[in-house]
């Protein structure tokens, strides 16, 4: 105790990896940050900068002893060794990973509600390297044609994350788990490298399309069961409500999970209150489609959502249909006119995906008291000074 | 031709079907024509009151000589004929067909659009019974694992409706068609009923959860193709534009093929300028979403959107996931209070899917050319008296 940072080894984070000083931290214990806005309208975003979602201290996992249960009801039990899961066939998925609380500052505007005060950047898109699940439920008789017509209706995931009374769990139904073409992966590496520890060391559950909140990291179960996980993130936590609805009036069983997410854009740059004294406005950012839905179009507008022009989509990757599973990046360049000439912009970005679902222009009509959800237009405004 | 309704031998229309009065008609030659509002909140439509969408004369098919085509680039070739597609394995499918144009006289509010000057009612549910597609397709050797790596991409189907150039055709993606939860079928009975010559007798394709417009009636022809349909209706319509796009601008290419729609509601009663003399305010209504996502909240506004409270959803059946392929009615019984009194009540209803995707608000930002793809908040004005 005589250091200046001393380590508390009673701090269930003490163990928690170094990360990189240019995460935007918004808690440190549990570790919660989000990725910087220079790589949210790159298509693949670095390891160390990958925005980090954290429930709990980060698990220390002793490869050599790692083991992840497989189980559900009726079925038989299996326990496989990292070594196991490595043998299985390998495949490269490239997914988003979006939190259910993006643009949650937005939602506070309006009302308080409860919740991380994330901004745009707890999102990202990388390559994750691994086995299907459906290989490993193979294991253990459990397939699309198997499970039909049984009583299973959802594969739960247990993390080895914990504090003294529960680990952290989630579930997803089962058939997306069991979509041949749903592209579920257990992942050991993330951009071609080994999973790092706040993603999930060893073993972490891609869900494509699907709410960061199921993509479980440090995976340490499978379960197959007529019900969804019994956790409170499960529950109790990430589901949608109506603006109507209030902590006295909340009943958490009546809403449904949130799977899929909604279409959703950002602009990341410029950012709010920027001053633009360049000859050219560069505008950039990403728009994501959960379920496999691709971008179709980015429409951007200058004055606030009275005009609007289409901005150059740039995902290098053509994907099959409905398996869209990575965010677009897009950009724009306008010329600075004459008539912006000491005006303020207010620039809107709204997304339209393959189903040709939009963004709802108003923010006031989707805030729900979790504060998740947030994908109405996404609107900055800009300075453009007085040419003299 | 000394009749009053003399039949012109030469009008291609002469040998249309003879329609339900209640049908609200559009256009006779083809005939158009919407639901009435009073089945609008029922969950199945009646065939003779389901909306009527024929882009070409219906045409008049001998049940005995009917042949269906089958093939596709590298795959043999087959006819059927109706006997034979009957002897397949029968399944039901309950499903909503949309047109992709309903709504489209809100979006000519704004600016002018082309197309039929369609209110709700363009919009029906049915209990489609025939055989799957699958099995049709595995007749000549084609299924999800066949087609795996080949570069078949699309399903393109015809119809016997035709003018003199050429017949109605459409496609969907291979991935849609060949999905073993996708639910395609060839349907030849409609509620319980043959299928109607307005509907298609004796085969339509039923593409669940995808536009009206892939839903091929009269079908002739089933062709796998790497390529979309070459159709008009296929290339260079039924597809949705930014609201700056204008028929000078237009790049018929640059778009991509409506698909699945995106989620919508609406209120069929009461309606626009109504006046509610009655203690209580009956409120009703449809909401639907495309690619089976279900609707899990219907919110109303008595106030144009300032505060919101949640319908009552009166689907009768629960589906599995992600293959909610039937509207939800909705209703909701509202008092009607001493503070309504002599005021003018903007009623709003704004749907929520699966995926957690809602109505934009805002309709002039999905104005398109073609006046398709209406799903912003749907709104009607009413009166209460006032109270004296
Ligand atoms: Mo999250
Ligand atoms: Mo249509």
């Amino acid at each position: 105790s005589g250091n200046s940072e001393p380590v508390d080894f009673n701090d269930p984070y003490a163990n928690d990896p170094k990360r990189h000083s240019s995460l935007l931290v918004r808690t440190q214990k549990p570790f919660n940050s989000e990725s910087p806005r220079a790589v949210l309208s790159e298509f693949i975003t670095p390891n160390e900068l990958f925005y980090v979602r954290n429930h709990l201290p980060v698990p220390s996992v002793d490869p050599s002893s790692y083991r992840l249960e497989l189980g559900g009801e009726g079925l038989q039990s299996l326990t496989l060794s990292l070594e196991e899961i490595k043998k299985l066939p390998k495949v490269t998925v490239t997914s988003t990973i979006q939190c259910a609380g993006v643009r949650r500052n937005e939602l506070k505007e309006i009302k308080p509600v409860r919740g991380l005060d994330w901004d745009i950047g707890a999102i990202g898109n990388a390559t994750w390297g691994g086995c299907r699940l459906n290989d490993v439920l193979a294991l253990i008789g459990a397939d699309i044609r198997t499970l039909e017509g049984s009583e299973i209706r959802h594969v739960q995931f247990e993390g080895l994350d914990s504090d003294s009374e529960k680990n952290y769990g989630a579930s997803i139904p089962v058939e997306k788990a069991t979509d041949p073409r749903g592209d579920v992966i257990l992942a050991w590496e993330m951009n071609g490298e080994e999973l790092p520890r706040d993603h999930g060391y060893p073993i972490r559950v891609i869900v494509p399309g699907t709410v960061g909140a199921r993509n479980v990291k440090w995976l340490r179960k499978v379960f197959l069961s007529k019900e969804e996980s019994h956790s409170h993130w499960q529950r109790n936590d990430y589901k949608g409500f109506g603006p109507n609805i209030d902590w006295d009036s909340v009943d958490f069983d009546s809403a449904t999970s949130i799977q899929e997410l909604p279409v959703l854009s950002a602009i990341s740059e410029p950012v709010e209150g920027q001053v633009i004294d360049t000859p050219d406005l560069e505008i950039k950012g990403f728009a994501f489609s959960g379920g496999g839905r691709d971008i179709y179009r980015v429409d951007l507008s200058l004055d606030g959502g009275l005009t609007w022009q289409q901005a150059n989509l740039n995902k290098p990757t053509k994907e099959p249909y409905n398996r869209a599973w990575s965010w677009s990046p897009w950009n724009l360049t306008v010329p600075v006119t004459k008539e912006m000439s000491g005006k303020t912009l207010e620039i809107c970005s709204r997304a339209v995906n393959s189903s040709y679902d939009s963004q709802p222009s108003c923010t006031s009509a989707i805030w729900n008291l979790r504060g998740v959800l947030c994908n109405s237009w996404h609107r900055i405004r800009v300075v453009v000074p007085k040419d003299e």
